[in-house]
Parts: structure tokens; sequence; C-alpha cells
């Protein structure tokens, strides 16, 4: 727990709560759970429960628990307005699209707090709320559109996620030049058969 | 300066220093020279006067440049073992080549030095030695030979290096499973293909 509210502070009844102190104690409860049991395990319910506050009221203020998990780790978007438009387009325009709908983000200012996030999770102890995304949200939602052979999904978007983290550090924090200034256009067109390679193409070894 | 032994004290003459003082000396003024004005513009000679020793010493306890530079961020062998090796094979095989070489050596004991270096720049460490190795040593050892067209080497490189960094993220920062125990030949033989395409295949954009 990051809040400076201790438990016996929270509980007790009655007591009044500035709006953003309770926003703050359901972030910090979502990390907390998000972090120990991943995404899947982890319910608004028992991050309300955590929080001390009411379900609903987690809903109100963070919708989704994807939104709630994108707001715990400061992306700025619900990552389903990235995620969604992939379901929506042909297996084999999935390698082109995923850089050119990440890197504009990335490069935002919207970007910053999220490389920063980024920064943060790698350097510590703990990166399991990056991994999580990766393995339950990105896995279920991506990984089971290029499932083929039957169980090859999740190492296919492991592979993606693999160059895209190394676009992130080759870009915004090793930033190498000149891949720190190429156009966005650039990138996405050289790296995007090679992530196509790893969704649908041969995939040596997967047993 | 990361040495506890201040310059007043360094230059009285006379003082008797100890082996393993005088070596971290070398290191950290290594360090500091490299980051500044990276590794090209950085001379042995420089950094011997900067640690107030004399060059030979510097030979004798670090060898070449490259070893020093090695040393300074705790990879443990000289990097022209991967390097020199790369030199000698064709073209045509080095997006093979370079992640049977180097995953064995992540992989290793060894290893665990680089990849500690890696956490400490995503921590907020300064990137600039890393990027000085990318920038100089590799593209000069490397992009020299994928040069085509002439001034795409530096590029063909940073791609190449996305993949690679992206790799050691997945496999041991962010431990992602299953990727984090795949065999070594079984990675290789995926990101071979997507390495070569970096090397010597189409670069969208490069004018």
């Amino acid at each position: 727990m990051t809040t400076l509210t201790t438990n016996a502070e929270r509980k007790r009844p009655g007591r009044p709560r500035g709006t953003s102190d309770t926003r703050e104690r359901i972030l910090s409860s979502a990390r907390e759970l998000f972090a120990r049991n991943g995404i899947d395990k982890t319910s608004i319910r028992a991050i309300a429960a955590d929080a001390d506050v009411d379900p609903a009221l987690v809903h109100h203020y963070y919708g989704t628990k994807t939104e709630l998990f994108a707001a715990a780790i400061h992306i700025p978007i619900d990552p389903m307005q990235v995620i969604g438009p992939l379901q929506q387009i042909p297996v084999e325009e999935i390698g082109r699209t995923l850089p050119l709908l990440l890197l504009p983000l990335w490069d935002s200012e919207m970007g910053k707090g999220f490389i920063a996030t980024l920064r943060s999770i790698l350097a510590g102890s703990d990166p399991s709320l990056v991994r999580s995304f990766l393995q339950e949200v990105i896995t279920k939602e991506v990984g089971s559109r290029v499932d083929n052979p039957p169980g090859s999904g999740p190492l296919r978007v492991q592979f993606v996620a693999s160059q895209l983290v190394g676009v992130v550090m080759a870009r915004y924090i090793l930033e190498l030049d000149p891949f720190k200034s190429l156009a966005v256009e650039q990138i996405a067109e050289t790296i995007a058969p090679n992530l196509q390679h790893y969704l649908t193409g041969e995939l040596p070894g997967f047993a």
C-alpha cells in the first residue's frame, strides 16, 4: 500500500473522505492486488473491499477492470481502444496496424506517463503488473486470433511483445540516434513484416 | 565520480595505493569519460590521466579500450569475442549467428552483470554508455558489413538492437512465461529471419 492512510484510519466509521483520497486509495488497492494476483484473478469487488468502498464506486470512477488497470499503471487511455480495433481487422494486417496504433500514442504527451511507469516497473524488482497485462489481457484478446497451431497464440504474442518493448527501449529509453527521430511510418513499415512473421509465420520448435 | 577518494587525496604524491583501489579508480574514470564523450572520443590516455595512473597500467589491467569499456559496464567478456566471429561469417548468416552467440552468454552466470546494467538504466542511470556501445562499436563493426545502400548500416543495426534488447526484456526482466524458459535454439531460429530482414532486407523509407 502506498497510501498514507493507515488501515485503522480507513476503517473508522463516519470519517469524512475527500474524493481524491478515495480515488487514490482505489488505485493503490488495485495496484497491490493486480501485482499480487494478476488481472484475471483480481475482481473489482476485491479491490473495492481492500479500498473499503462500494464496488459501484469503483465502476463509477474507473469503468471496467481493464480501464482501472490502465489507470493504475498510468496508461492514459483504455487499452481496449487499441485492442478493440485489432479485433476488427484481418489477421494478416495486425502486424502493420499494431505499430501504427501504438507508436503515435507512445510519441504523444500522453505516452510520457506510460514510458515513465514502464521504466519504474521494469527497474524495480516486481514487473508483475506489466507481465500480467501482456500475459492475460493481450494474450487473451490478440493471442486467440493467432492461435494456429492451437496453443501457439501466447508464444506468438510474446515474440511480438519482445519486438515492441525493444522499440520502446531503443526510441524512448536508450534514445538511439537516428532511431529516436524516425517517422512513425518508417518504424511501422520496417517492423510490420517481422511482427506479422511472429503472428502468422512459421514458429520453429513449437510442439 | 563514484569513487570515495577525493581528487585532493588522489593527487597527493607518494600515497600508497591498494591494487583494488587503483582498479576501481580506473573503472570509475572510464565510466565517467565514456559516458561524457562516447567511446570513440575517449582515449586510454585520457582515462589514465583522469585516474592519475600511467596508461600502461590501464592496458595492463584492462587490455584494449573495448575490453575496458566492457569491464566498466560489467560485461564479463571482451565484446570482440562476439563481434570478431561475426566478421568472419557471410552476411547472410549474421541474423542466425548473432542470437546463437548472445543468448548463451546472457543465460549464463556471466550475463547477470549485463542484465543488471540494463536494469539500472531503466531505473534512471545515464544510458549513454550502452548507447555509445551500440552506436559506435556495434555500428562500426557490424554496421559496416550491412551498409547497403550506403548509409543504411547504422539504422539496420539499430533495428537489430531493438529486437535483441526486447528479447532481453522479455526473457530476463519481464520474465514472460513461456518465453523465459524457451530453449536458446527456439528463440534464435524464430528471430533469425527477422534479424536478417533488418540486416539485408528492404528498409522502407530509407532515403
